[in-house]
């Protein structure tokens, strides 16, 4: 997605360590304009999959994602890292190890929510370990649901998780593709030039 | 706002201890075409303020806020709870207290998000004791910002948050006014019935 590349060329920042921050809008600060043309965009790629249900991450995922429902008509199931006060149902749980913070963390979302007959489009803000993405499909998988996609913002195609998710046979459609961040510069992948 | 005030009464659940749960069109779950109505609603009430920037607090806050946002063609920006490890900015801090979980958690903006020349609008989805709201409006103090004023989408009115933002002399619009859940019944405050 060309607009959206231009904004990470133009505002992306580069951490040392690898780290890509883009939180002047897609994060800390969020470009809602934008977020509306990236649900645009995930909804071209994913409507004829006929989704019945988008699944997320708190809480940067949250965004793109609603983006994306809003466009498609369904329904945004936002997983969470906390238990709320609220949230006294039977849930489905999985593991989400964080590489960055060394760290394990359970993410949950209510039984009601997701079930077999649905069709589940993922969408998150990055991908890099695709260790987020994993625990959501294992949520589908507990919910016996239907996992049509995963619709990526920024993808690290230098880290191993679209590998990791498109040899387990998913369609990972990432806006953007970072091939490398060295030396402090955004490289992008060719390929996603195209849109 | 009718609709939202339909959709409490027919999928609200009261929980012990006087907690509503909406997690099926509000934070869980969430309603993305609702959302755009209500921040549409929002824009109605605060255009004319011409606000710069919206304000909210991870992460169920976020998705009125984006829409609130985008309708006013203004940036979002999402303070947080934890720090990410790319926030590496000066910061604005705030300490907010949790009533119902019996904790104190800081919100962090970083400080180059917002400035002396903003007209900041807040929006938040539940106002009950005040307190997340307050942690923000000391945010948008210490930025030297104007305050535009507060959007709500449940306010929780038998609480003291809106009298206590009220008293201050922010105007607080709050979509759906709950004036009490005692006996498990959700009661609606009269005057909002009106739009």
């Amino acid at each position: 997605m060309r607009e959206l590349l231009e904004k990470i060329a133009a505002e992306g920042e580069v951490l040392p360590g690898g780290v890509l921050k883009v939180d002047r809008f897609l994060n800390h600060q969020v470009d809602p304009q934008l977020m509306k043309r990236i649900g645009e965009e995930f909804a071209v790629w994913f409507r004829s999959e006929r989704p019945t249900k988008v699944l997320t991450l708190e809480s940067s995922g949250i965004s793109p994602a609603l983006m994306a429902a809003y466009e498609l008509g369904i329904p945004l199931v936002v997983a969470r890292k906390r238990r709320p006060l609220t949230m006294t149902d039977d849930v489905y749980r999985a593991q989400v190890h964080s590489f960055t913070k060394q760290e394990t963390n359970e993410i949950i979302v209510s039984r009601s929510l997701l079930g077999s007959g649905d069709r589940v489009l993922i969408i998150d803000d990055f991908l890099a370990n695709g260790q987020a993405a994993l625990g959501m499909v294992e949520i589908v998988e507990q919910a016996g649901a239907d996992m049509i996609g995963i619709g990526i913002v920024i993808e690290k195609a230098f880290q191993d998780g679209g590998r990791l998710l498109r040899s387990r046979g998913f369609r990972v459609v990432s806006l953007a593709r970072i091939a490398s961040l060295d030396g402090g510069a955004i490289q992008f992948a060719d390929e996603v030039m195209i849109r």
